[in-house]
């Protein structure tokens, strides 16, 4: 096996090389920007959406499919929502060698499609609370660089749209899916601030918006996740309207959220090592590996052994294979290690003679003896504390991200050095400033800490007039 | 609740009508053909997936997901394969207001971008046998009517294509194939006929095709799947070559097989009645809906019964839900029978005085008392009851639906008076025969029974030349 780069080093070509040699994603299709999900990023994928099904479920929401073709008209009807996106639409004109009478447009989010159908299905108040969640493919063609997973034309996604019968409702549905996301992301071990966007940054048509963000190793930030609190403003364009209990017509209160397979990218960028990936145990697609160490005329004993424990793990619900392959055991460390499973378990005739196995973590490479009447208890003690390790790095992360600073010099010599993750810092609120810290830092200000309102500890840090709020600035992806 | 169409009287009505009122379909998307899956619909769908999904991890396949667009380069590449699909392609040809330098088609199919991929992965024998599965949506700009679910201009299926170093496996492949299929259609209840298809009726390159029929109430029937052996028609195209053990190259032998949310339509088709669905209890998303039955005075006990027996079904990994909405007890029956939820737990104060549930099926819809300790171990027996019950129907649907004739006055009659299911029948093997089938009955020979030699009993129906083979034929949707 080559020599991976290392990811202090140079955090981009790690990650280009970890997500091309783990089995996450190929990029060689000859569609820019669209690329395959292997099978090691589609099963991780499929266990986010599992356990964020589960969530939806309990919370009654409603999984359903519209879809990928939106009619130009209703595009237009929205148009103030659309201008953002319109460079990124990618329009179908033909079928076969003819043309077609209306041009559509593929989904690059499908707020105009489903408020035409809660048009049509809303009467009442008691229609409501009405919470539809999709799982699809969304399509956007982003002109700038493009990034598996962090930046791609065609990804995987989950849009959550909620109507509800007071704003009061809607406030507390922003909140439930603050649940949803942040309970999502810790069950990832992903660090992550929760902020109010500013108000020129908010989703067009909203009251505001609240996005998720994960501060990567470079120094970076990325946005794994928003929800908008939207108001009316989509209800009175698309007609949403229902009668109150009292008689009187209202126009529903809208939410929306929505995550994507960036989570994914974040989870290989945040976790891994020089040596690849490290999945958290609850989200590993494989938990347990077992490895046989082979010596000749022991085979048979070790062999059962590890059919033995197989057995036993597959009864206790954990995901586990048995790789008995002929390939050396030290090519299976490296090819799992390489995966990112969260535990290996080696079985060789010492083993067997002590009457027990090896376990091995992944994240902190330690290697223990573990007597075959507790394999089971000790792996489900294992995933916990990797768990807990993951976690507790994850926090480290954000708080080592996080600076503040009262002076434009120290802010620009933050941004001047290196990618400073999020700086803290004071502002009056004014876009002029915002804009100002975009054109000369490259950067930008993500927002107040949700639900938190922090006290200013000087003036605008561009304008030096009287500060509004604390904010976030970054660099993001 | 307005009166059904009733299912004898015209399929066709009574399916929509259900297809609408059950939660499964809605059409008012203003983009033909492309419908949004409803709730109901959604979820009896991802519980087919997740069954599939058990098959395919069992066989050793891998999830994976292509991108959308495809090339216009890779289908020049496969003109024959494509000349079918050619007048269905939609292909994007902008974005935003700029026009895309090369043109890009929507998969109607994904042989050419997963082929391409394939020839990149694929080197030496060891790197197969190769087995992937991808899940997704598929456009087809069909220009026949559309039918929700039945033909469809977007619609979500499974195609699995496999790579493997010798034809023999390849073959056994195909076998397979059909036993995940063939398993899966029977866990769904459905009767269905598996043929191989007329050489003039294979899939464009293939070595053969084999296909699965399912015969629908109004004698008409449904392809619900096909799986085609490839041979290595595709591979020489697309080049995936790869070094056998001896140091020879030689091009991979090739299978395909996929299916689509037809099942669906099938399902709803095959085992609906004029209240609504019949779902199979193991592919239902809810299997027990527990509806209390109020009188005054009584409302504690008979909530205090229904709480315990939700819990107690719950942790028996019962799907349940309890109904203690203010709606009528006649209200939810219908709902819920309307829903095709396979079992219903009425309690009411008679059944708390009793000591246990009244229980109805919604197959047979026979209800009867069960003694509160044996709720779990009846509601156990009564799925499998249900699904034998299910099963049998299929089994005399199936057999109903095929009539032999040996003369083609007989032929011409049943294709007369109505849809006649499959007609056994003689063939010489000329397409010319065939054609006149299609010509003269607007129907069509769906191939010879697979695995199974039947012999002729006649001459060609058609020619009176001496028959080749025995066939089926029918008129499909």
């Amino acid at each position: 096996m080559s020599v991976f780069t290392k990811k202090k080093e140079d955090f981009m070509e790690w990650y280009l090389d970890v997500v091309r040699r783990a089995q996450i994603v190929d990029t060689r299709t000859e569609v820019k920007g669209m690329n395959v999900l292997l099978s090691n990023g589609y099963d991780i994928w499929d266990r986010m959406k599992k356990i964020l099904d589960e969530k939806f479920y309990v919370t009654n929401h409603k999984n359903m499919y519209f879809p990928l073709f939106i009619p130009e008209k209703f595009l237009e009807l929205e148009s103030e929502h659309f201008e953002g996106f319109v460079p990124e639409v990618a329009y179908v004109t033909h079928a076969g060698k003819k043309k077609l009478d209306k041009k559509f447009a593929l989904r690059p989010t499908s707020e105009t499609i489903m408020y035409h159908m809660y048009s049509q299905w809303i009467r009442a108040y008691t229609d409501m609370p009405l919470k539809v969640n999709q799982w699809c493919n969304i399509i956007r063609i982003d002109t700038k660089d493009t990034k598996p997973l962090l930046r791609d034309r065609e990804f995987q996604w989950t849009e959550a749209h909620t109507c509800h019968a007071t704003p009061e409702e809607a406030v507390e549905q922003v909140k439930e899916s603050m649940w949803i996301y942040g309970s999502f992301y810790d069950e990832c071990c992903l660090p992550y601030l929760v902020t109010k966007r500013p108000k020129y940054d908010t989703f067009p048509g909203a009251l505001y918006s609240v996005a998720y963000d994960t501060p990567l190793p470079d120094g970076k930030t990325l946005q794994i996740g928003t929800t908008h609190n939207l108001d009316q403003g989509f209800a009175k364009v698309f007609n949403i309207r229902f009668q109150k209990e009292n008689g009187d017509h209202d126009y529903a209160y809208q939410t929306c959220y929505g995550l994507s397979t960036r989570v994914l990218a974040a989870v290989i960028g945040v976790h891994g090592d020089d040596r690849g990936l490290i999945i958290p145990p609850y989200l590993a697609p494989l938990q347990v590996i077992i490895v046989p160490i082979l010596f000749k005329g022991k085979e048979e004993i070790v062999d059962k052994l590890c059919k033995e424990v197989l057995e036993e793990l597959k009864n206790a619900n954990v995901t586990v294979k048995y790789d008995d392959s002929d390939k050396t055991s030290g090519f299976k460390f490296n090819e799992y290690e390489l995966q990112g499973v969260p535990v290996r378990i080696e079985i060789g005739p010492k083993d067997v003679d002590k009457g027990g196995v090896t376990l091995a973590r992944r994240d902190t490479k330690e290697r223990m003896f573990v007597e075959r009447s507790k394999v089971v208890e000790t792996i489900r003690k294992t995933f916990n504390q990797i768990t807990d390790e993951l976690k507790s790095r994850a926090k480290k992360l954000l708080e080592d991200s996080i600076s503040e600073v009262v002076t434009y010099e120290e802010l620009e010599e933050k941004f001047a050095k290196t990618n400073p993750g999020f700086v803290k810092t004071n502002w009056c609120g004014d876009v002029e400033c915002a804009d100002l810290i975009k054109d000369k830092l490259r950067a930008d200000i993500r927002g107040t800490l949700y639900g938190k309102e922090e006290k200013t500890t000087g003036p605008c840090i561009i304008c030096t007039e009287e500060a509004e709020e604390v904010v976030y600035i970054s660099r993001a992806y």
